[in-house]
């Protein structure tokens, strides 16, 4: 099997142009078959703001209404989505940007209403490996931004971080796959007030201990979840590192199973 | 050679629910081969006046600075491109949205500066109609947004009329190509005041005779010169008509060679 890498990279990081000329230069610098799955939120909130609409979060998750939908539409697929594509251009990769209604790549169900009513927002029911494995094999680098759709003409608002992993577990059937979360940190710390403190390797057994210890906790939790779910449905192995050591060796944390 | 169907649609009728899903509905039922280009400046228009940016339109040209940049990439590329994909992918049609930028396939320059600077604005400089024809033979039904891209990291505003003509023609190299220009008339009209006045057909003396003796003006002009063109080029027809008789036969007016 070819291999290919998936990489993850949020907010901060695409939405500050000298991050992302960064993070482009190194993606670009990647060798083989790859995918990016980038966020946006921090551009939708502050676009939201500019028209006047409030931006509701819940547990970390952005409440999204008909006008909310129209933003992040607008911002992950048009604006930040659009940046990237032309960004990796110039540096020579053949980026193709998409949502999941695009070919229809990632097909969602609209989450369920239950003590939150989150609108139109997405839970991934199937990802098209096989559609985008055929792109890839055409030497597109497929760039996917944090939207998915319902099948019946609706965008849904969707997380970057689950629409990875869904998507390096599709993807698991027709390469080896390498799924690199990207966030600000060195990786996993063990003490969040030193960043040098990276812990180079979870097993499922120590990410439970680090759970109960209160080692690993907030926003670290389901990242890692995400992350020892694509272990067990076929991905080789998971990276949460920064940006900026992408593509460098014994960087980061590796998740294994 | 195998016919392929390219429908350019403006304006009123992407941006409005109910003429939009007349479209998809027609354009769902063109059998065969089939691409489209869209416009979006109304939505552009009122998204930057929503955000207090001035549109200024110089000889029905839209001039882009740095901030309307920002406007068009995000309603062309986002959102009147996805609430398109979404909604013919809920019709079976397999769309994917792009833009010029993706996959490289129309590069521009940016418009050199004369009486008037047009900033972020491009002139198709080349169309991958090579890569265009791999996505249509994988089934996949382009539907392009009307951006651009310089090719050095930054999308460019461009003309979707040029955008379908250029598109056309790069495409008459691997297909027997109809390109159908869609507007709100049901053809090119005798007298603008008379609705059932379409011209069925009009050769290109013709053209020249209509705009000596006026009955072709306006904004008829560069539509008629960009059919010729495509005709000059390998296209083998051109037509222009309303959204709603797309795949109707007799219909609208015949540019003819």
């Amino acid at each position: 099997m070819e291999h290919l890498t998936l990489i993850k990279v949020g907010g901060k990081i695409v939405e500050e142009q000298e991050a992302l000329s960064r993070l482009l230069a190194s993606f670009a610098s990647i060798s083989g078959r790859k995918v990016l799955v980038h966020g946006g939120g921090r551009s939708a909130t502050a676009m939201a703001a500019r028209l006047g609409i409030e931006s509701r979060m819940v547990g970390g998750r952005r409440v999204t209404d008909k006008a909310m939908l129209e933003v992040v539409t607008m911002v992950y697929g048009g604006l930040v989505n659009k940046n990237i594509v032309a960004g990796l251009q110039a540096a020579g990769v053949n980026a193709l940007g998409m949502t999941g209604a695009d070919m229809n790549i990632l097909l969602s169900d609209k989450r369920p209403v239950k003590e939150v009513d989150y609108g139109y927002v997405g839970d991934v029911r199937r990802v098209d490996g096989k559609s985008l494995a055929g792109l890839i094999e055409m030497g597109v680098v497929p760039v996917i931004a944090p939207l998915t759709h319902d099948g019946k003409g609706s965008m849904l608002n969707t997380n970057a971080d689950t629409m990875a992993g869904e998507t390096a577990k599709a993807l698991a059937a027709y390469y080896d796959v390498t799924l690199i979360y990207c966030f600000e940190k060195k990786g996993v710390l063990r003490d969040e007030n030193d960043d040098e403190s990276v812990i180079p390797e979870i097993t499922f057994p120590l990410f439970n201990k680090y759970c109960d210890e209160g080692v690993v906790q907030g926003g670290m939790i389901p990242k890692l979840e995400n992350a020892f779910d694509a272990i067990r449905h076929g991905v080789r192995e998971v990276i949460i590192t920064r940006a900026d050591a992408i593509g460098q060796e014994n960087e980061g944390t590796r998740i294994v199973g």
